[in-house]
C-alpha cells in the first residue's frame, strides 16, 4: 500500500530549498518523502550539481534526478534583484528554508527573519568557522582513511559512500522538524547551522573514537574486514563468491564453528591458549587464527552450499554484491520500498521511496523535475503572481518558465 | 553559549528507548540532545552492547558511554511479568517508543496502542522481511566494498565507520519527529518500521548507483582516492604527510595547477589530447596524468609549505589525521561543539554535543548513566510508584535500583 498526501506525516508543511550536491538535496527530498511540499529554487540552467556524474548517454544527470525526486523546481537569475526578492518571498511564505548557500544577503537569516520572525532557517556549512569543506576533505581528518581497508595498505583508504554528506542531510532534516516542533509549541523561529565537519567530528565522538584516544587508547590499526571488538570476517567459496560473516554472540560463533566443522579445532586452540571464545573481545584478539579455521571450509564449498548452510544457522551473513548485482537482486526488485519511476530525461527504473513504512505504507517515489519545470505554477500558487507578470519576468530572463522545448538544457 | 532546558527544541517531549548497539541508541541520544527526556530501559546488568569495545583499562565501555550520553537508565528483569508491565506503563505514559528489540509481546505495537491509541512506535529491524542483519553484513550487499579502496586490491574493502547504523539512527529520530508532528496535527499515532537494509538500499538508490546500473551503466571500478566525476586525489609531502585535495570547479583546478607549478604542463596535455579540463568529468577521466603532475610538487615540499600554499588558494583540502591526531587537534580542542565531560567510570574527556547550533547555542553534553542509575527516580516520577513498592521490586530482583556500590557490574 502506498501513502497518500492526506496521511503523510508532514502533509501541509512547505519548504524552500536552495542547495546543491548531496546533503541539503537529501534533506529536502527526505522531508518531501515524509509529506512536505519542497520547492527547490535554482539558477537558470541548474546549480553546480545539475550535470554531476553519473550521466545518461544523453548527458542527463542520474545523480541529480535521484537526489531530487518529488520536488518542484523554480529557476531564476540569482543576480537579478527582482528574482532575489521572489526567492525571499517564497521563503517568507513557506516559513522554512534549507540551504547550503552562503554569502547571499537575500538568504541571510537576519533579513528573512525581519520579515517573518518565526522563520525556521537551517543552513549547512562546510566548517563552523565558515571555511569550505566537502565530504572527501572532511573525511581525511576523521581518522577513518588511515584505519580502514586491507591490513597491508600503507596510504589512506577513502570511503566511496559520502557518509558525512548523507548524515549531514539527515541532521538538516531533523533540525527542520525539531525547530518546527518548537515553533508549533512556542511560536519561536530558529536559526540552525549544521557544519559538515562537525557532523563527522560528532560522529567519531559518539562512536567512542575520540574518548578512546584522549584516554590513552592504543590507537587503531587496520583490521581489514574484521569487526572491531567482536568476530567478523570475509570468506571466499570454491567458486569465487565472497561472503561477510559476523558472530556477535556465543550462539552465533558456536553455530559458525559447527557449520564449518572446526568446533574441535577451535576448542583445542581455546584450551591451548587458555582463553574463552564465548567472550567477543577474545574472539576479536584471536581473529586471525579463527578466520583461518573458518575460511578453510568455505574454500571447499560452493556459494550455493555456503548460502544454504548459513541460512540454516544463526550466523549473520551476507553475500558481497556489485552495484549491478544488487540492482538486479530481489532485495531491490521484490522490495516494496522500490517502485517503477518513469523519470523524464533519464528513463524508467526502480527507484526507492523512504526507508521506512508508516502504518504499513511505503512512500511512492515521484519524478524529479527539470530545472524550472514549476516556476510558473509556484509563483502563481504561492505568491499570487498573475500570468502577465510571470511572462514579463520570463521574457527579460529574471525567471525561467519551462516549456516542452526548453527543459533539457541550460538557457 | 550553551542551551537550556527551556529553549531546547524538544523540551517537554518524553521518549522510552529499548535498544542496543548503534542505531537506536544514536536516535535516542540525538533526540535527547534536542531537548527530549530519554529513558533507556535495559536488562539488569545491561544489554548486549553494555560492554562493547573500546573498553577502559577497568573494563568499562567507552563506546556505550559515548552513545548514551544524557539519558536516564532504568534496569529491570525482562523475564519478570511485573517488570514487563512497568516497561509498557513507561511507554504508554511517554507516548513514544524507539526500539530495535523484536519478538517481545509486551513491546508490540498492537498491545501498546490498545492502551494508548496515539502512541508513536518506531522500530528498527535488520531486514524488512524480519531477517537479522547488522551494518557489516548489510554493507556487503550494497556494492560499496567491491568498489572502494586502492585500485589494485582484489577483495572487499569494508567500511570501518558503521555508516548504515548512523544513517538508520538518524532516520529513526526523524521518524519520531515526523510522527509526533502528525500526532500534534491530527491526533493520530503511528507505527513506523525502519529496516537497516532498506536504509542502505535507499541510500545507494538516492545517490544514483542503482539507476545507473539499471540503465546500463558501465559499473564502477575502484578509483582509490579519486572522486568520481570530478577531480580529487591524495598527495604526500617531502616529510611524509598526506593531504586530500578536491577541485570541483574550474577555479579550484586552476588554483591547484598554479600552486603546483604545472599550469603549462596541464595546458600542453590538454592541447595534445584535444580536451577541456574546465569540465569536471574530463578532469576525472584524465585523473591519473593530472594527479601525477600535481603530486610531483608536493613530494618536493614540506607539509608546512603545502599547508600554507593550500590555505592561500581556493583548493578544497585537508590533512589526513589519525584518530589520536584529530582528538588532540584544535578541530576538537577549540571547537565549541565539544565540552569537558566528567563521565563516571570512564574519566574526563572532551565530548561532542549535537553537530548543529540552534540560535547560536550548542548543546552541552551530559554524562551517560550506569545501568539502573535512574530506576527509582523514573518509576517514582513517571509512574508514581512509592518507595516501598520500588524497594519490594528491587528486593526480589524485578528491577534494579543502583546504589553507589552497585553501579559498575552486572547483578
Amino acid at each position: 500500500m502506498s501513502d497518500t498526501a492526506a496521511t503523510a506525516p508532514l502533509a501541509g508543511m512547505r519548504i524552500v530549498e536552495v542547495s546543491s550536491f548531496v546533503a541539503v538535496p537529501l534533506a529536502g527530498m527526505t522531508l518531501g518523502q515524509l509529506g512536505a511540499e519542497v520547492v527547490r529554487v535554482d539558477p537558470i540552467g541548474g546549480a553546480a550539481d545539475y550535470h554531476r556524474w553519473p550521466l545518461t548517454e544523453g548527458g542527463e544527470s542520474i545523480y541529480w534526478a535521484s537526489l531530487n525526486k518529488g520536488k518542484r523546481s523554480v529557476a531564476v537569475d540569482f543576480r537579478d534583484p527582482d528574482a532575489q526578492a521572489l526567492i525571499a518571498d517564497l521563503v517568507v511564505e513557506a516559513g522554512v528554508l534549507v540551504t547550503n548557500v552562503a554569502g547571499r544577503d537575500w538568504l541571510d537569516f537576519a533579513a528573512l527573519a525581519a520579515r517573518r520572525p518565526d522563520l525556521v532557517h537551517v543552513q549547512l556549512v562546510g566548517r563552523a568557522d565558515g571555511g569550505t569543506a566537502v565530504d572527501y576533505t572532511v573525511n581525511a581528518a576523521t581518522g577513518f582513511p588511515l584505519a580502514s581497508g586491507p591490513v597491508d595498505v600503507a596510504g589512506p583508504v577513502n570511503h566511496l559512500l559520502p557518509a558525512w554528506d548523507v548524515s549531514a542531510g539527515l541532521y538538516v532534516a531533523l533540525a527542520v522538524l525539531a525547530a518546527v516542533h518548537r515553533r508549533n509549541t512556542t511560536g519561536a523561529g530558529a536559526r540552525i547551522v549544521v557544519p559538515l565537519e562537525d557532523v563527522a567530528l560528532a560522529t567519531i565522538g559518539n562512536l567512542g573514537y575520540l574518548a578512546e584516544a584522549q584516554l590513552g587508547g592504543a590507537g587503531r590499526e587496520r583490521i581489514g574486514t574484521a569487526v572491531y571488538g567482536t568476530f567478523g570476517t570475509d570468506v571466499v567459496t570454491s567458486d569465487g563468491v565472497r561472503f561477510m560473516l559476523v558472530a556477535l554472540t556465543p550462539r552465533h560463533f558456536r553455530d559458525l564453528t559447527e557449520l564449518t566443522g572446526c568446533t574441535a579445532a577451535v576448542a583445542a586452540v581455546e584450551a591451548a591458549l587458555g582463553v574463552d571464545f564465548r567472550d567477543e573481545g577474545t574472539r576479536f584478539r584471536h581473529r586471525e587464527v579463527l578466520s583461518g579455521l573458518i575460511r578453510a571450509w568455505f574454500r571447499e564449498h560452493t556459494a550455493a552450499e555456503a548460502a544454504a548452510a548459513l541460512a540454516a544457522s544463526s550466523v549473520l551473513h551476507e553475500r558481497y554484491r556489485t552495484f549491478a548485482e544488487v540492482a538486479a537482486d530481489p532485495k531491490v526488485t521484490a522490495n516494496p520500498m522500490f517502485a517503477r519511476l518513469d523519470q523524464p530525461r533519464i528513463g524508467p527504473h526502480l527507484a526507492p521511496g523512504l526507508p521506512m513504512s508508516v502504518d504499513g505504507r511505503h512512500h511512492t517515489p515521484r519524478p524529479a523535475p527539470a530545472n524550472g519545470d514549476d516556476t510558473a505554477a509556484v509563483l502563481a500558487e504561492h505568491l499570487g503572481l498573475d500570468a502577465a507578470r510571470i511572462a514579463e519576468l520570463h521574457s527579460r530572463g529574471a525567471v525561467r518558465v519551462a516549456a516542452p522545448t526548453e527543459v533539457t538544457g541550460p538557457a
